[in-house]
């Protein structure tokens, strides 16, 4: 099939930069030294370019995505980096031969681990991003209850997330230090072999980690793409110009297919004004016309993949192949 | 089933406020003069509530949502207010037997409702919003050419969109009849019956429209709640409180479960800190408990609702019905 024919709005993906990507990050962290993180793109075909990378272990934000992981074969070793209190579903996946390890950051999902039946966990550590962890000085409390509990503490992990988007490498790389300085100490209370932190944004800096979470580098997005990473922009919306007026045109890509959290989508060659539900109205240097086939930059690609049922992989003119964005839901 | 049962993130509507709002809605614009829009709620079996409370026809954002409506039996009059180039998919739902009208705004739109099989259009016609539409003056001229290629012109539509949230009555009035003289001018010119317009914003307002297209009033958002119609919050989404520090708490309702492009969420007793894929992370007045189930309410209903599979409609502590949101994607 030809992108031509493709009814819009429609998630379009370079294979050449997808590609690229994949295989410079592959190259910078080899093996179990990256656990991709799949919430990024929410798609086993894709996992599984990344497995064939050789990267046996990823990295899952929702019970659903571990459950299709598993499901498309890809549950070596499955890590939900979220705290989760009803385990039940994941229990199952062990029992059916995943191997699944949780996050967990109190007393609570301690024993939420044990009455879902998952045995493997890592303490999760606030490292000083406002969000899930337990202080590091307690992580060490919380490992031994846990392995009191009958449970397998594998170790740590502490998500520097305030960080990915720091631009300036030095300010970048300090604080990533500061950070995973709480990180290694307790490690050294937990105990275990994993060290698991990281992201596209600091996947060079955290030399700390035993292994790097990185999910957005495989399709990337315009705030990713404004720090210089060696990552290219594969992910893109294609739109159809279906208005045009004296002073904008309108593209039937909006907000219903772009993630908005990180802001309003680029337009190459033209000044986006404001998206609707199913436009984004725009100014183009030279004049658009009813028909034309244009291309919409989401700011985010994490939620912006998660509005589409399938992604296309195109060379040139042509749809290659066609995966299904088979993680969404919970 | 419980609603303490329901796996988080949930959508839940509470049926007292729906049902308030769709009879408060249906008794200001009874019949026909009521189009209910779809794209707010995205679900048939809500629409078909719509339905019973007397309304024939529906208002359409994709051709997806027209495919739904028709599929459930609710094709007796659709409007798609937007243009589209690729109406095949349209074409076979008239042969199929339902009523589509189709909104064009340019000579190719207008060529592509004769090409794909589309008979009935609306002149869409711009009333101030940079969005789609034809100048007000060109309007009977493009009535004229699709009369000539064999179209049934019904008539004129204008949204005023850049009015829904203008907080001041007085100045919505104002605004309103400004936007509406443009459009019932147009009208006079294109001619037919139909005069669409109009949204939960100016529903009371907009006394020049034969038809109101409004959406959001049955399930509403914070963004429509802050300026005063007689409608209540009905949607929320239902997660669990997964984490708590000294400082903050974390509940699992993130950005992929909730519309992004108004801004923060609201939780009730609690200031709203930011939003992570997976996870709200918020300062409670009264300490938070890891496993307390509380209620997220989103600045935007419409782009929240797509994010889900499916709404539950609840009453006191019991999910009394859950409901497919059939009609995302496109």
């Amino acid at each position: 099939m030809r992108i031509d024919e493709l009814p819009t709005p429609a998630l379009l993906v370079e294979r050449a930069l997808l590609e690229s990507n994949l295989d410079t990050m592959s190259a910078a962290l080899p093996g179990t030294r990256l656990r991709p993180h799949v919430k990024a793109h929410k798609c086993s075909a894709l996992a599984r370019r990344q497995r064939a990378n050789g990267h046996p272990g990823f990295t899952c934000a929702t019970i659903r995505e571990c459950e299709v992981m598993a499901g498309a074969g890809l549950g070596e070793d499955l890590l939900l980096a979220n705290e989760v209190l009803d385990m039940r579903r994941l229990g199952a996946l062990v029992r059916s031969g995943a191997r699944v390890t949780v996050a967990v950051d109190s007393p609570e999902t301690v024993a939420a681990a044990v009455a879902g039946g998952v045995r493997q966990v890592l303490v999760d550590v606030n490292v000083g991003l406002l969000r899930c962890g337990c202080p590091p000085q307690k992580a060490g409390d919380l490992a031994d209850e846990a392995r009191r509990a009958g449970l397998e503490v594998r170790g740590v992990m502490g998500y520097e997330g305030h960080l990915m988007l720091v631009a300036d490498p030095a300010d970048r790389a300090r604080k990533t230090a500061e950070a995973m300085a709480l990180l290694v100490s307790a490690a050294a209370d937990v105990g275990g072999e994993v060290i698991s932190a990281g992201g596209t944004g600091t996947y060079a800096d955290n030399t700390w980690a035993t292994e790097i979470q990185a999910g957005s580098y495989a399709l990337m997005d315009t705030a990713y793409g404004a720090i210089g990473h060696p990552f290219g922009q594969a992910l893109s919306v294609l739109g159809t110009v279906v208005s045009v007026a004296a002073t904008h045109a309108v593209v039937d890509v909006g907000l219903k297919a772009l993630g908005m959290d990180h802001g309003l989508p680029t337009i190459a060659d033209a000044r986006v004004r404001f998206c609707s539900d199913e436009h984004t109205t725009f100014v183009p240097e030279t004049p658009a016309r009813v028909g034309d086939r244009i291309r919409v930059l989401p700011a985010h690609v994490d939620p912006t993949v998660v509005l589409h049922e399938r992604m296309h992989v195109v060379d040139g003119a042509e749809v290659v192949e066609t995966w299904e964005v088979d993680m969404r839901g919970w």
